[in-house]
């Protein structure tokens, strides 16, 4: 039996949306239920897949069988393609699964040529409006199938006015846009080397190809990247009958919500225009009226409409994005979907609607899109100051929120200007762990270099900074204090602004609105940490972003990275007296003096956390990162520390490595010095016992990161563990602790079993385990990935969205594995994984005990866990 | 029941060599066969691990196991430990499974104290012997038991030569040793604080834990690593009876070998000295006298050792090294195993043994151990010369062999100076492809930095240069020309050797001697090919490397890396040329002009391999690689190509990788510059026409390096087989070829499945598997490596043998998962593990269809395969 490929609307209903697309699927289903629909059919979603494994043709069996159901269609409606007695003309619109911008742009009129249009000017006695209909259709036609741009037919447009010496469109006689159209068609030829096609269903054709087509175009690719779309769903076709909204003033068009988008409030919203078709409505030439002065034009059809509106809105239980036209004072619906809308009012409809008794808690749940949260905690620039600014350069949408301010080339200026209470921007070729204190005086980060997981993004994020990150667009001077975008130049104090949800940067300074909470996100979020399963920690290093994980529901902290806190200014010079002693008492009398200040850090911590779980791992990166590499810079130090240059320069050699990622790091650095390991095992159980002389019951949790083999990890526990049960024995009190490990080396995860007879606790450091499973550096990977997405070997950056494939089956091998040893072994994941939705949702299903991430993306983590709670339990 | 840590010789046989030892499981078989060996008995190699794991404590069940034996021992040779009027005195001794120097030495004439040796003195009437036997006891305990340097007492005994007048040990009299005595047990009292111990089973005791912590002394821990004996293995302690080749002229002692351990000729081979204790044999005061002259000193002792010699043989199945002493007439076995013996004779004994009937072809293929062929595939120093010189540095033996020569520090002074005719040893920081006509150049080559699988160490293997990698002692300065190793300094054109089998630095010139293979070769390396399945490879790039493998017998080549080719100086110029190419067209412009080069490579590699199959593995390293990074030289290579410095400079640094080996390189080059690959595709099937035409049949394996993902190897896959189907079809002939993929990273283990789909062969890249797995690049790790050797996590360097447990089991997932998809799918190995013995093992063990390993390797490799396969065929 020969697969179905087009479905009538009559065919069809809402349970279909995987096959029909999203506008086929609710064009069927408003047919379905009776209301007002031009009838037409959908080319399935499928037949679109099989286009491009047919390598971009389509099959003559589907060629087939769309005529078969034009024919059908000409019977429903009792019209005829191409007939000019009695036209059916067509609108082609695109329908994925998902509502997806940079899909290709609808087409109207389809079906008119030299004889329909005759027709249908005397059919209707408006050769004005069948003339206005046909250059329209040329013109969509020949830029969205064949790639004439639509702005040379504006052109042609324009010297039309100047040659007739008019302003406005409304002004064109019919005889005017009668000659618009030859020149359409003049052009058209000279530009295509062959006449406009005349034949419709030619036309109709070549416009599913074109929607088909449209599915693999760049645009469509990045959106699909950005939002987990996979290519394999493909688009859907719908091909429906036109109706008129530009008729005359019986007529008109317009676009409602059955909610405000933007504030959620439970009112119609929406515009309408008169003797107008819907692409009018869009370009702004006239200006729309408000949707309830319908009222006063057309009372019966704003009843109607209002009715309409209401049914389908209590039909799918969520607020509604309708799209109507008016022919001859007849009401028909275009399109109904659910409704896009801010984050603000995505939570206000859905608490309404549970207080309405229309859904229930879970559905309210699942109806808010995570990442749209990061809206409502992070500064935002407001809509109609961005309408007007222009797009400098785009970079990775690295760290949400917006921000605006003069540009800084350093952290030392950018302190400074921020102590001058300027905004500040910092412009860094890429930021290193001694830009900390700059990243933390400005309102934003903009680096040339690195990727979704570079050392700017990840501190960005979890300080709740903007940053647009690897913006390869602008080439930084930070020795002559300056960066240029093309010809363009920007010297220290210009003001920009950037955007750390789209990564795109603007000059000059752009107005932000602060987010903020309502009452309603508190009871929302209540309802998904009711049903979610899996705990929501934060990684947090210092007490103020562990207090801001706090506020916005972590119930632990799942990774303190002990590096932040060597960075400090305070702290550095001793961390590098550390680095150059030439024996294990000068390394350890260095230690005695970051043991008070790490032992601060740490009570600090338990202190924010107030008796929740504290991860704390142990020193991870290379020693090379707490010392300069340029020589001038070394000179400066060894004078600082007093010794020599050549001393210091000796050691920075001594600790060169090829590839950092794969070095001298992590367990590795307590192998080599365990009396820093003893250091941090002391700086943490005297903190913890002293916070718990306050009435706080710790736990503290030992994390020793960069294990491959259990004997590393026994070497490194055996230090903790004596360590610390010295501290707990000369303090005279009962303490328990837990050492646990990363599984972030490809070994750690299939050696699991022998790694969990050691470790406590795992936690999956999918940062490392990525590069190392894919054998890429997120930092050198950005050279190759923009081939990957356009040549479809990725479709996500397994960075931001983990790759459950791979990396995945490693976690899963390392999950039972672990537990086969230590049947109550904790698990939970720390990695930049943590806080993306579709990756809490594999944490689900794996089984894990909690994610943890930026404090910032807690609120994105909660839900996100609800709804994989939800979707798992579904799947039972 | 409580397990039994002690064995009397009388207890044990030559089966229990795990328990026992190789020496106590001998004693035992000599024991049982009725040969006179002096009682004694086993403390085993359990109670060894016991007393590490009890934290280097003998439990007191364990003391009373040894007190209980010793008293049995007392019953067997009628005497009594610590009675003067009958003393027992034993001598304690290690014994490991395998022959371990490295371990404790031996000490003797233990038992003795103040009151005994007065006793011994009167029962022998021989007072010199008696307190001879006590200084020299007094001696070895103190150095070898309670580390008081042996040089110390030889200080003493200078000094008392000196008071005395005389120059000879021999000279002195009893009364002299008498007084040397005292002073030895005051030095003794002096340096450790107490009396020197008098209770013999104190003595004892103390003697067995010194052998237990001696298998953990830093030279044990290097030997073991060198020859992959694990750690838990443990030694034994052999307690024996003392007999006394120094009782006077009718007593002596000496060791023999059944055959001639140098040349394997079938003679009584050894030495004896008259009146003397073993360790004056080794010690070189007296010349010891051959062992046929035995047969006029003592004719009835020598006949019957001749016998017993004989009888061990026959028993063994292989030649026997022995230990014999006489007491007063009395002949006492003291040990036999299994012979050390060179290359040259080891293949002569197997061959002779086969010969002779004593034993089948797989027992001599077993006899020989792999590695010991190396000696006769590369030059020598000879044992004489290298017995005078002085160590000046240790590096890695990163590629065996020996070289002398005048240093040189730039490839382009090596190539000169050796067309003058001069020997040259290479001296570079870290070498790079730039070198290596250079290091071809050269007889050896030393460098600085870099590990066992570092560029020098794989291209000198390949080559078969030997070379000493990574050789930290060393400070080289490449741009003034000289290296110092302390207070030396050494100058451009100073000589120095080095031994690339031991990693060992001389100072001068040594002499070299030239390997030879013999007849006996052939024949033995014939039996081994009857016997093995697994198929050997040899990874080559040009065709003089192609023909070296197959004099080596190698059946194909497993890796061809065209990048080397790449990197001679008539293409580096074009391949620049392709890398600042700024269009597709120009960079095909290049490819055009690499293309007939490359065909013309590929043609005289099929033909060196005369129709076996050859693997070519597309460009894999990061493209920065081919261009310099130093200002200076991209401003004269900017003026040589005859574009402008910035320009060259801006093509550098956005080449410029953070972690290369995780950049920008394998097959993520052909998914951006597909043109590259199709290049070469063409050159490879253009040449296997080519040289078909002369009647081979070609079957080219084209192979893509670093896939992670199935998508990865689709692409690229079809970029070759357009091209080769194309190329095939113009040429009008029909031609088979394959293509497959390296398993290199894990990802590609673990989803071998969907790579199959794609894949017809797999070969796994166990140096990047190995890097990626463990998360450490091969050319930092070795900053902790010797952390992780000394402290136990390592036994064994990962990238020299295959770790079986985390790496193994990526691969043992591959080649399940591959075969599950494409069952007839070809799997080979091709990383450095391709030929070492234990890693051909595995490759056997999971059923891998090739190894393939450096030319100078693949003897070896068809050794251990053989033996591969008749272990594999034991276990079943």
């Amino acid at each position: 039996m020969s697969k179905k490929f087009v479905y009538l609307f009559s065919e069809g209903d809402s349970s279909m949306r995987n096959l029909l697309g999203g506008k086929g699927a609710n064009l069927a289903e408003m047919t379905r239920l009776g209301f007002p629909v031009p009838q037409g059919f959908t080319v399935t979603t499928e037949a679109c897949t099989k286009y491009h494994a047919d390598g971009k043709v389509l099959s003559s069996d589907l060629v087939a069988e769309i005529e078969q159901n034009l024919e059908k269609l000409e019977g429903i409606v009792g019209k005829k393609f191409g007939d000019p007695s009695n036209p059916l003309l067509v609108s082609v619109r695109s329908g994925a699964r998902a509502s997806m911008p940079g899909m290709m742009d609808t087409i109207l009129n389809l079906g008119l040529n030299d004889e329909v249009v005759e027709g249908l000017a005397g059919l209707t006695s408006n050769p004005r409006f069948a003339y206005d209909s046909y250059r329209r259709f040329i013109q969509m036609f020949s830029d969205v199938v064949m790639e004439l741009p639509k702005s040379n037919f504006e052109r042609i447009i324009d010297d039309m006015k100047h040659e007739k010496g008019i302003n406005l469109d409304t002004e064109f006689t019919a005889d005017d846009l009668k000659q618009m159209v030859r020149r359409f068609k003049e052009y058209y030829k000279q530009n295509r080397g062959e006449e406009f096609p005349q034949n419709p269903k030619v036309q109709l054709l070549e416009a599913v190809k074109a929607v088909f087509r449209s599915w693999d175009n760049p645009r469509a690719i990045v959106y699909r990247r950005m939002n987990d779309i996979p290519y394999d769903w493909g688009t859907a076709v719908n091909v429906q009958m036109m109706v008129f909204g530009n008729t005359g003033n019986d007529s008109g068009t317009g676009v409602a919500f059955t909610r405000d988008p933007s504030t959620g409030e439970k009112v119609l919203y929406g515009e309408f225009l008169m003797n107008a078709q819907g692409e009018d409505v869009v370009a702004g030439i006239r200006t729309p009226q408000k949707i309830s002065q319908l009222k006063e034009v057309m009372p019966e059809v704003y009843a109607q409409f209002v009715d309409i509106a209401k049914k389908l809105e209590n039909h799918y239980r969520d607020m509604q994005d309708m799209e109507f036209t008016i022919e001859n004072k007849k009401l028909y619906m275009l399109q109904t979907r659910n409704g896009k809308r801010t984050a603000q009012a995505a939570i206000k409809i859905a608490v309404d609607l549970v207080e309405e008794g229309m859904i229930d808690k879970e559905q309210a749940v699942l109806n808010v899109d995570p990442k749209q949260l990061d809206a409502l905690l992070h500064p935002m620039f407001s809509a109609s100051a961005l309408a007007k600014a222009p797009v400098l350069a785009t970079g990775l949408a690295a760290s949400p929120g917006a921000g605006a301010g003069r540009v800084y080339f350093t952290a030392a200026d950018a302190v400074a200007a921020a102590e001058r209470g300027e905004d500040v921007i910092l412009v860094r070729l890429e930021t290193s762990p001694e830009d900390i204190e700059g990243m933390n005086a400005a309102s934003g980060i903009l680096t040339a270099r690195g990727g979704m997981t570079s050392h700017a993004a990840v501190v960005a994020r979890g300080m709740g900074r903007c940053c647009v990150a690897g913006c390869g667009d602008i080439r930084v001077n930070e020795e002559e204090k300056y960066f240029t975008v093309g010809d363009k130049m920007f010297t220290e104090g210009s003001y920009i602004s950037i955007d750390g949800s789209t990564g795109k940067v603007y000059e000059g300074k752009i107005e932000t609105i602060e987010a903020k909470l309502t009452g309603d996100f508190a009871k929302f979020m209540s309802w998904a940490d009711e049903i979610r399963t899996l705990k929501v920690r934060a990684n947090a290093d210092i007490p103020r972003d562990a207090l801001a994980a706090v506020n916005f529901g972590a119930e632990g902290i799942g990774l303190c990275r002990t590096e932040h806190m060597f960075f400090e200014e305070d702290r550095i010079p001793i961390v590098r007296e550390m680095i150059v002693a030439k024996t294990v008492d000068q390394r350890k009398r260095a230690l005695d003096k970051l043991l008070p200040i790490q032992r601060g850090d740490f009570e600090g911590l338990f202190k924010a956390m107030n008796g929740m779980p504290v991860t704390i791992r142990l020193l991870d990166p290379p020693l090379h990162e707490f010392l300069p590499s340029a020589d001038e810079d070394i000179k400066s130090l060894s004078i600082e520390m007093g010794i020599s240059f050549d001393e210091l320069k000796e050691t920075v050699e001594s600790l060169h490595e090829f590839n950092p990622m794969l070095g001298h790091r992590g367990c590795r650095l307590a192998i080599t010095y365990p009396e820093i390991a003893a250091m941090q095992t002391r700086a943490i159980i005297e903190a913890a016992i002293n916070v718990t002389k306050s009435g706080l019951n710790i736990i503290p949790e030992i994390m020793i990161p960069l294990v491959g083999e259990v004997k590393e990890l026994q070497y490194v526990k055996n230090v903790i563990t004596k360590t610390a049960d010295e501290v707990i024995a000369a303090a005279g009190v009962t303490m328990k602790y837990l050492v646990g490990t990363m599984i972030e080396v490809p070994r750690a995860a299939v050696t699991a079993d022998s790694i969990a007879t050691e470790a406590e606790f795992f936690s999956f450091g999918t940062n490392d385990l990525t590069q190392m499973t894919y054998g890429f550096s997120r930092d050198d990977a950005g050279k190759f990935l923009e081939d990957y997405y356009a040549k479809k070997i990725f479709e996500s950056d397994p960075f931001a969205r983990l790759d459950q494939t791979g990396v995945g089956r490693l976690i899963e091998m390392a999950v039972e594995l672990g537990r086969k040893t230590r049947p109550d072994i904790k698990l939970g994941i720390c990695g930049e994984h943590g806080g993306d939705p579709s990756s809490i949702e594999f944490c689900q299903r794996v089984g894990l005990n909690y994610v943890s991430c930026s404090p910032y993306r807690v609120p994105i983590a909660r839900l996100a866990a609800a709804q994989a709670k939800i979707k798992a339990d579904k799947q039972k």
